[in-house]
C-alpha cells in the first residue's frame, strides 16, 4: 500500500509546446508503485491552460478537483466544474480548456489492460 | 463523453451490515456509461463509519477528497489526509476508518482487464 499526498508529487510539463498550453502534470500512482493495471495523474492546468485535441486507445475517467473550465470532443462543448466526473471512451476526441480565474485541477485515471 | 456531477449521482449503502458501518456508494462510471476497462465510485463514511477489512484481485486507486481517516492493512495504520492518493495492490488486504467529526469522502478506481 503506497500512500502520499498529491500535493507532493514533482509537477512537471504535461504535453509539448506546441500544442498545448500551461499544462502541468503530477504521475500520483504509476508502474513505479508497483501498479500494473493503472495510473492516476493529478493535472493542473493555468488559467488560460489547454491540452492538445487528442484521442487515445484506452478510455479515461476524470474528475473535477477544483476550478472551472470546458471538455471539447471535437464538435461540443462541455461545461466543467468542481466535483464532475467524466468518462472518456476510447477513440473519443478530447481537449479539456481552463475557462476560469483559478488554476483547473483534475484527477485523471487511465487503466492499462495488457 | 459522459459528465455528470458526482452528488447527483444516487448515493446507496456500500456494503453489508454485518462487518461494515456508515458507508455508501455512489457509482459514477460504470459499464452502464459504456465503460468496458475501469469503474469510478465515490464513497462517503460516516463519521463513525468503517469498510469491512477486505481484499480483491484487482489493484484499485483512491483520492481522498475530504475528511479524515485511516487506512489499515491488516497490521498497520496509515493516516488519510485531504487530497492523499492511495494505490492498493491487488490482494491487499485493507479497511479505511473514518476517524474524523465530518464525512469521509473517497474516489475509488477500479480497473477492470479482462
Amino acid at each position: 500500500m503506497k500512500i502520499r499526498n498529491y500535493t507532493r508529487v514533482e509537477r512537471r510539463d504535461a504535453f509539448l509546446k506546441e500544442n498545448a498550453k500551461g499544462v502541468s502534470i503530477r504521475v500520483a500512482i504509476s508502474e513505479e508503485d508497483g501498479a500494473q493495471t493503472l495510473t492516476m495523474s493529478i493535472f493542473e492546468l493555468d488559467p488560460d491552460g489547454y491540452t492538445p485535441l487528442h484521442e487515445h486507445s484506452h478510455e479515461h475517467a476524470v474528475f473535477v478537483l477544483r476550478g472551472s473550465g470546458k471538455m471539447i470532443d471535437g464538435k461540443k462543448e462541455h461545461i466543467l466544474s468542481k466535483d464532475d466526473v467524466v468518462f472518456v471512451p476510447a477513440n473519443q476526441k478530447h481537449q479539456i480548456k481552463n475557462t476560469g480565474d483559478s488554476v483547473l485541477t483534475l484527477i485523471n485515471v487511465v487503466p492499462i489492460c495488457k
